[in-house]
């Protein structure tokens, strides 16, 4: 079982589902990881808040036994982010972003984070993710996401990210803005081509799928849900899966690599059915592993073809 | 190794897509199930064209040795359908729909179709599937389609023909038109209140998804695909694969379920690498097999986990 360092977002997020609002709860990129992973190994963060930041909001994450070390805590507001999903889910609209402390940010690693193997750069401004990668000093597994924002605005910095990593992942979206290509396969394959990572392509309701430089391929269906009532964090909560297993395993193969996009798939399964951290806070490694059998079993043949 | 009947369009297809073009090509919800069925056992049609038919349209259908006896050959025009493609190819737009000769369609089984255990009722007006079931004396496996135009026109005689079915296999959109529910879960089952059968909703590029009265699951991404060059016709292929297997076995039990829905999936994958059926038509065994293992290879784990 080895530790990893996430680095991105704390934050107050403010979401409206068909659901319901939930105003100013805890959110953020590097929370719904830390949350996720820290179910499977220990979690190093790195993320800046504001003086407005309640303790309240760091005993959920101390609770599940997060390094805050890299916690900086700055006298500016907190980042704030206020969305809103359409009826199916799968549609988002950004409604605010108020940067705040993150524009002081300087992602500065504590000395005991920089021998971390295990990195996620989640998603925050490449120049950051690019900060920290200078900072580390035995990488074995760096994973990383991004946004639609440093797509568009800051691509030639995320290029720079993608020449240093050893795994992507990202939304279908992302994917299609990054190539203007709407056909996944093509896709994949153009954005295999800035650097020599692997890629995963989440696809919110519809599973994910992995696409590896020696052309190999694994798709997975999502579990189906009855409520999903908020899917926020759901990509950062299938990373902190997905890391989190492999961190805990301390294997890198294509067999350990499937195993862990199905655990990432539980795990952010589970973080959908309730707002801000809420499921993630109260998972536990019973209810993981008995849906993680009920997946193999509603998505594996249960005898060979034939 | 049993026949099966299905009733459906054999049409004149006029499809666009980013890909190009195709013109008054062959088409038809009962053309591409007997082409797809038709490589795993015999299939009967019942169907109905125009004087403009051209027996080079027939010669296709003869060549996987449909049985035409039930094709009824009329003296006005054959039905067409067109419609076209956005880039993203899950999203379709029907421009002109001419049904001709299907509104003098009587639906009249020969004799020596009556007895087929096996029936697929595609895509047309509930009224004449309604028709076929009551001619029907032996059926062991009836299925069924239906289309947006029948959820909204007809929904009381699609009603009763779900009384009588086994299998309800629909499109993601048509299970929220009939439900006016967008979580797929709770769309299934309230369709599933509708009669005793068990529902595959079919999810375009995103795969398909069983589920029965018994509350079992059965999800499969679809086979990741490079060159989707026309998606019409998919889901009947997906059908046809499907259905196709199950005769072949002539099994009914949830393990040959899933098996078939694999097969079905492998089949439309083919269906829509070309314009019309002209994949179906160059189909062979070998290439289903070979397929089939690679789905297998990219879907399922290849250790189980620890």
């Amino acid at each position: 079982m080895k530790p990893i360092v996430v680095i991105g977002t704390v934050a107050f997020d403010s979401v409206k589902t068909p659901f319901g609002n939930a105003p100013e709860v805890l959110g953020g990129s590097a929370t719904f990881f830390a949350m996720a992973a820290g179910l499977f190994t220990k979690v190093k963060l790195v993320a800046i808040v504001g003086k407005d930041f309640p303790s309240r909001y760091i005993q959920v994450l101390e609770e599940r036994e997060v390094d805050l070390e890299g916690l900086v805590r700055s006298n500016g507001d907190t980042f704030r982010w206020s969305g809103e999903y359409e009826d199916n889910m799968n549609v988002r609209h950004t409604l605010d972003t108020q940067l705040n402390v993150l524009e002081e940010f300087k992602a500065e690693l504590p000395s005991s984070y920089r021998k971390a193997p295990y990195v996620f750069l989640a998603n925050i401004n490449p120049d950051l993710q690019l900060k920290v990668l200078k900072q580390l000093e035995k990488p074995k597994l760096i994973c990383c996401d991004t946004m639609n924002l440093w797509i568009v605005n800051q691509r030639k910095d995320l290029e720079k990210v993608l020449k240093k990593v050893h795994m992507f992942i990202i939304s279908e979206e992302e994917a299609q803005m990054l190539t203007q290509e709407h056909n996944i396969v093509k896709s994949a394959r153009e954005i295999l081509k800035l650097g020599s990572f692997s890629l995963i392509i989440k696809r919110g309701g519809y599973g994910a799928i992995l696409f590896t430089q020696k052309k190999e391929i694994f798709a997975i269906p999502a579990f189906p849900l009855e409520n999903v009532v908020d899917p926020t964090g759901a990509g950062d909560s299938f990373a902190g899966g997905f890391m989190g297993y492999l961190a805990s395993q301390d294997r890198l193969g294509l067999g350990y690599v499937q195993k862990a996009m199905i655990h990432g798939n539980i795990v952010a399964s589970f973080s959908v059915e309730g707002f801000s951290v809420d499921k993630l806070r109260s998972l536990t490694p019973i209810q993981i592993r008995s849906r993680l059998r009920e997946f193999l079993r509603i998505t594996h043949l249960s005898s060979p073809i034939a």
